[in-house]
C-alpha cells in the first residue's frame, strides 16, 4: 500500500475520508490507557500533526503504548472525519509498525524549552513547532525570491564565494588558505608569501557579490544573486551572524527610482507569497511569537512605501523633540533608534530614505549633482529598521576614479570593475537584502541565530 | 516613452509591428555607409539581437556611424516586420541616444576568440554569444531545480558553509581563519591554538551539506540543499573546480530505489524545462558546440534509465574485450573510461550502477546484507560518465558505529549525526548532483571553467 503525506490529507480530507490510508512519521505526543491510546504524528510534510487512535486489538498494543517521543512509525488505518473534535480527522489504526525507536532521554520533551537551549541541539530543533515553522517559511521565502526574479526574466548569477578582492573596500573578512600556519612561507620583507598559497594570492570569503553582479548586469541587463556572504566581525548581537545569505539584484538602464520600485514590488511579492503558501505557520507566529505580525505584514502589502530624503529625515528627527541616545546632525549615520522612530512613529509603514551624505556611504554609489550626497536608498520597515540597502551605481569613469582616490582605494585592484565603465557603461542600480533579516521580519523571530539552520557566530561553529 | 525588452518583441512581434518602440542595449555589430547603417543591438533580456536601421536624417548620424562595439544606446523607432530577410523584424530608428561610449580597444571584437582567452576577461565574456547562452542556461537550470523540489514539497535547507567538521572523513579542505599567520598562537605541544581563532576551533569550508541535510530530512522528511561547496585539491582538470555548487536532496522513509526514482525524475524535469524555456540557446549549443546535444538530451528524457549492480557492471566490462587503461577487477573504482563504455557503448542511455564494494565508498552508506557491498548508486550518463552519486544512509546505530570504527573516524566528532539514529531514525537516502557538471551536460561545454561565472581553480582566484 502506498504512503500518503499528511499534507495531502489536510488539503483533501474529503477524498481520503473513510478510506484506509498509510502514513509514516515521528511521534510528537503519545498518551494511552490500558485499552486505547492517542498519538500525534508529524510526518515532516506539514506543520500540523495528525492524530492516530489505537486500541488494544493491535498485536503490538503494549509496545506501542510505551514508545518514547520521536520514535518513527508507519501507520495504516481508516481516516475518520471528526467534525466535533479539536482536530478535523483522525486515523483509526489497524496496524502500526515501528520504524525506529527513540530513547527516553530525547531532549525535546513536551515541556517548553528556551530558544537558547534549542540552539545547542540544532540537529533536533527543526522537530519542534517553532523551528518547523521557521525553516519551512525560510524555504518558501527563498523560493518566492527566485520566482519573483525569474518571472521577470532576471538571470540568477552565482558570484564567487572565495575572492581575491575586498568588495566594499572595508569590512572584516575571513582568510581562506591551505598554507601550513606553523610554517608559513615568508617574503624577504617579513610578510606572508601568499604566492605559495593555493590560489597564488591572498584570498578571503566574500562580503558581497555586488561588483561581480554589476559585470553580469552589464551583459544580461537584469540579474540577481542569492548566496552566502560572510563578515568576520566580532559582534555578538541578535542581528549579526558571521555567515548569512544575501540577495543582490542589479539592474542596467535603471536609476534609483527603478531600484526602489523593484524592491517595493519584491517585498510585497515575498510577503504575499509566504502568507498564501504557509498560512498555518504564519498563524502560529502570529499567535505565539508576535501578535501584531499579520497586521504588520498586511499593512506593508497594502501600503505605498514612503520616500524621503536623508536631509528631510534629519529635519524630522531634529524636530521630533525625542531624546535619542545618538544625537542627530546632518552627516551622521542613522541609528536603529532613528530608523524606528521614522517607521514606527512617523510613517507607520515602510519608507525609503534616499540621498545620504557621500562620506557615510560606499565609493561605488553615484554622486549627486550637489556633490555632497549620493544616490543611495535604504528601506526601513516598522519594527525592524533597515532591511534593504542599495544605490544607483557610479557609471561615470572619471567620477568613480576620483571617488576611489579620495577614499584611498587601489585602482589596480579594481581594474575590471573600472573597465565596466569603459566599455559601454550604462546607468545601473542595485540593492542587497539580507535573507535572515527578511525571515526575522516575516516570522517575528528576534534572534538571527534562530532563523538559520546551523548559525555561525563568534566562538560558535558547532555542527 | 516606456522601454520594451527585446525578448518581448520576439515573443509578441505582431503586437509591436508598425508601432513605435523604445529599446536600449549594447551594440554587438555596426556597419554603415555614408547614408545609412545597421546595428545589431543586444539588450541582455534575450539571446538574440535586434537589428536597428538608421539613416542620415538622424541628427547624430555621423557620431552613431562611428560608435565602437559595445557602446550602449537607447533607440526609438518603428518596428517593421521583414519576412523576406534573415531577421524577422527591424527597428527603423527615428532617434538614437548614446548612453555610454565604449572604447576602440574593447577586447571582445567580432573575430572569434578562444575560450581560454575569454576566461581572462570573465567580467566581459557574458557579452559573447557562447557565454550569454551558458549563463542564461545556468540560471534557468537553477530555477528548474528549485521548482522541481518545491513543487514536491521539499524544504530548501541552507546547510553551513563554514564547518567545524570534515563531513566525508576525507577530502582536502580550505581552512577559514582570522588568526595572524605571522604570529599564530601556539599550544604547548607546538600545534596551533585554534581556541584563539574566530570560532574558537579550527574551521574549514564545507565539502558537502549532506550530514546536516540528514538532520533536516529527519524533521521535514524531504529536503534539498543547493549551495556552494569546496575542494582544496590540486587537480587541474577540465572537470574540477575548487568552488562549485551542489544540489543534495535527502529523503526520509525512503530507500535506494526511491532515490533513483527521484533522481531520474529530476534529471528529466531539468532537461525538459531547459529545452522548453531557452530553446534559442539550446539550438545555439547544438549548432556550434555539440551537434549531438539535442538528440542526446531528448534520448535521456525519453529513456527509462538502466539499473545494474556494480558486480554486473564488472562482469560486462571484463567480457567486453576492451583494453582499458585501468584494469577491471571486482573491488576497483570505476574510472571514466569504464563508465563511458557502459553508457556510450552498452546502454546508450543513462544507467544507475548500484551496490558498490563497501571499501571504496563512504562510512555513512548503508551496509547490504552480503556485508561486502553498500546500498550506493551512481548515475552515469552518455558522453560524460558519473553525474550523480548517492546512497541509502546507514540508519542502524550499531552498524554505523562499527563502520566508523573500521574507518578510524572519531565518533565524538559525529555525536549529533549519531544521535539522529538514536532518536527515531528512519530509512533514508540522498544524493548529490554537481551543478556545474549538469550545466556541462546540458550545454556540451567541456571545461568546468566555462560554466561558472568566475571560476576558482588552483592558482586562480581572479575577479
Amino acid at each position: 500500500m502506498k504512503s500518503v503525506l499528511v499534507k495531502e490529507i489536510y488539503r483533501e480530507s474529503e477524498k481520503y475520508a473513510n478510506q484506509t490510508v498509510k502514513i509514516s512519521g515521528w511521534i510528537r505526543t503519545l498518551r494511552s490507557s490500558k485499552v486505547f491510546g492517542f498519538i500525534e504524528v508529524n510526518d515532516g510534510s506539514f506543520f500540523k500533526n495528525i492524530q492516530v487512535v489505537f486500541e488494544e486489538d493491535l498485536d503490538n498494543f503494549k509496545e506501542i503504548s510505551k514508545l518514547p517521543i520521536s520514535s518513527s512509525i508507519v501507520v495504516e488505518g481508516k481516516l475518520v472525519l471528526t467534525p466535533e473534535a479539536k482536530q478535523p480527522f483522525e486515523i483509526k489504526a489497524s496496524k502500526i509498525i515501528i520504524e525506529g525507536y527513540s530513547s527516553s532521554d530525547y531532549p525535546l520533551q513536551k515541556k517548553r524549552h528556551t530558544l537558547e537551549f534549542l540552539r545547542t541541539i540544532a540537529h533536533l530543533r527543526p522537530r519542534s513547532n517553532t523551528f518547523s515553522a521557521v525553516f519551512r517559511v525560510r524555504s518558501i521565502a527563498a523560493y518566492a525570491i527566485h520566482k519573483f526574479f525569474q518571472e521577470r526574466g532576471f538571470v540568477y548569477t552565482h558570484t564567487p564565494i572565495i575572492t581575491g578582492s575586498d568588495c566594499e573596500g572595508a569590512g572584516e573578512m575571513f582568510r581562506v588558505s591551505t598554507l601550513d600556519m606553523k610554517n608559513a612561507p615568508m617574503k624577504e620583507d617579513g610578510s606572508i608569501d601568499f604566492s605559495k598559497d593555493f590560489f597564488g594570492k591572498e584570498t578571503n570569503l566574500t562580503v558581497s557579490g555586488q561588483l561581480e553582479g554589476e559585470a553580469y548586469a552589464l551583459a544580461f541587463r537584469n540579474i540577481y544573486t542569492f548566496g552566502p556572504t560572510f563578515r568576520a566581525e566580532n559582534s555578538n548581537t541578535a542581528r549579526h551572524a558571521s555567515e548569512f545569505w544575501m540577495i543582490e539584484p542589479e539592474i542596467a538602464f535603471a536609476d534609483l527610482n527603478d531600484y526602489m520600485n523593484l524592491a517595493e514590488d519584491m517585498m510585497k511579492y515575498l510577503i504575499t507569497y509566504v502568507m498564501e503558501n504557509v498560512p498555518e505557520e504564519m498563524e502560529f507566529f502570529n499567535k505565539f511569537i508576535d501578535k501584531n505580525l499579520l497586521d504588520r505584514l498586511n499593512n506593508v502589502v497594502n501600503s505605498e512605501f514612503g520616500r524621503i530624503t536623508y536631509t528631510e529625515a534629519i529635519e524630522i528627527l531634529k524636530k521630533s523633540g525625542k531624546e535619542f541616545e545618538y544625537p542627530v546632525e546632518w552627516g551622521c549615520d542613522l541609528q536603529t533608534e532613528h530608523e524606528r522612530y521614522l517607521t514606527d512613529e512617523v510613517f507607520k509603514k515602510p519608507v525609503f530614505v534616499t540621498d545620504y551624505p557621500k562620506d557615510i556611504k560606499s565609493f561605488y554609489m553615484r554622486l549627486n549633482d550637489d556633490n555632497k550626497t549620493v544616490a543611495a536608498a535604504d528601506l526601513l520597515v516598522p519594527g525592524v529598521g533597515e532591511i534593504i540597502g542599495g544605490s544607483q551605481r557610479e557609471e561615470r569613469l572619471d567620477v568613480l576614479e576620483k571617488r576611489m582616490e579620495e577614499m584611498e582605494l587601489n585602482k589596480e585592484d579594481y581594474w575590471w570593475y573600472l573597465e565596466l565603465r569603459k566599455y559601454g557603461g550604462t546607468k545601473h542600480a542595485g540593492y542587497g537584502l539580507g535573507f535572515e533579516r527578511a525571515i526575522m521580519y516575516l516570522t517575528g523571530i528576534s534572534n538571527i541565530r534562530d532563523v538559520i539552520p546551523f548559525p555561525r557566530t563568534p566562538k560558535n561553529a558547532e555542527f
